[in-house]
């Protein structure tokens, strides 16, 4: 009996009721930023990341049965959004940035209560003492996120296809062409050599998601971007609906 | 801006870690216990609840656009069993009752984390100042229970009808037969004309699930049973996988 672990209690009644929760893990994704994670799971199906299990939960018990799943719930802390606060509206990009929405009619992160849902694959179980862990593909997931729950997808309860999904009743439409530069290409090709084998597809399914904010995507642009993917800073540009990748560049810690 | 409603805060890194929630609204339901509750979302299509939205979150702008949708995800506490703690195994009922399972591996309530999702029909927003309520059904949330989030439910990210579920890949099977005596029905018709237009086919919906225990349901059985539902203490009994609703009582406060 691990009740030390339960840190949910009940402060009193009605406006004063409050919980108090413990991560029971945490992820270790290839996004190392905000900027450029797809914005829902399962749009790039390839991005792998691990859950690390912490404390009591590391006791393999605790995922007795769990392989028999191909899908998992992952209910996660917004942590990047804890001080910035809500709106009772926001603007989410779907709509092109421009259009008020009510925060419970989106899934942006920045909500009263800033949790998160996401459907993954579960690709592994790995214990190596004291070590447990999950793998995960398809996650939208930042390095860092304290994990609160995982559950396993239960297809008869929580797949509802014909559900009418307003605003947002289809996958982002537009998938962009990504194409890279020489030098990028050469780049990628030795990263993928060196360990990160499905680095070029993760990569184009990522960018094809145009993660840039609406308003610049309205526009004409001829910024150049960065994101961090793994200890990558990964450079591109868009123009006329295609991206390219212009260079990859290793972040040495302290950069 | 309501900087003021968040109330996640983080206290350190690594084990120190935790967040604290406020309830952004409270379920009022017919499921007055937690015998009897269907044992996921769905199962009781017809369950009638309301969510009702507390402080900042009773601005009618947090709901604008969610009419459009025709499911949302309810994020909630399972606040009757924040007491009891957390095992490494539970035992599923849909495994009989004997064979322990890790805790991730099920919905069980007893969590690490007691939080629950649940995918319920939207049927309304009822905005009578100060009161705003979410009409819903399909639910299994009791009476009470503390909502931390409400999104929309979004077909093309969270439906995954090839999902594999493990021991619990199919809905429960063997939904049974349900008939009321005659005293049973008449005071049912009475109450479905009094303002509870579909009280029989919901107690069918929830007793042909079966809610006894997994052992009861293995043996013999000849107990009558109790559940309350609205002010109802409904009473029947099984006799080979027949249910029989035997009585119908109004509960007077206090009882």
């Amino acid at each position: 009996m691990f009740s030390c672990r339960i840190e949910a209690f009940i402060s009193g009644t009605g406006a004063g009721l409050h919980f108090e929760f413990e991560p029971v893990g945490v992820v270790h994704s290839c996004f190392k930023e905000k900027f450029g994670i797809p914005r829902q799971a399962g749009l790039a199906v390839d991005a792998p990341a691990r859950i690390e299990l912490m404390k009591d939960c590391r006791d393999p018990a605790t995922v007795r049965g769990l392989a028999e799943f191909s899908h998992i719930w992952v209910i996660f802390v917004f942590h990047q959004c804890l001080r910035r606060g809500w709106k009772p509206t926001v603007r989410p990009p779907r709509c092109g940035g421009n259009h008020r929405t009510g925060v419970f009619a989106t899934r942006s992160p920045f909500r009263p209560n800033p949790v998160g849902i996401s459907c993954v694959r579960l690709t592994g179980i790995h214990h190596q003492p004291p070590r447990m862990e999950l793998g995960i593909r398809g996650g939208d997931l930042l390095d860092g996120t304290p994990v609160l729950d995982i559950k396993p997808y239960l297809p008869w309860a929580d797949s509802r296809p014909h559900a009418c999904g307003g605003f947002a009743a289809d996958p982002p439409l537009q998938r962009m062409t990504v194409s890279f530069s020489p030098e990028a290409e050469a780049l990628c090709r030795r990263r993928e050599a060196a360990g990160l084998p499905d680095l070029r597809r993760l990569i184009v399914q990522i960018l094809s998601l145009d993660p840039r904010p609406a308003y610049a995507a309205r526009d004409r642009d001829d910024k150049h971007y960065h994101c961090r993917l793994y200890d990558l800073d990964v450079e591109w540009s868009v123009s006329r609906r295609r991206v390219e990748v212009l260079d990859l560049r290793t972040i040495i810690d302290g950069d």
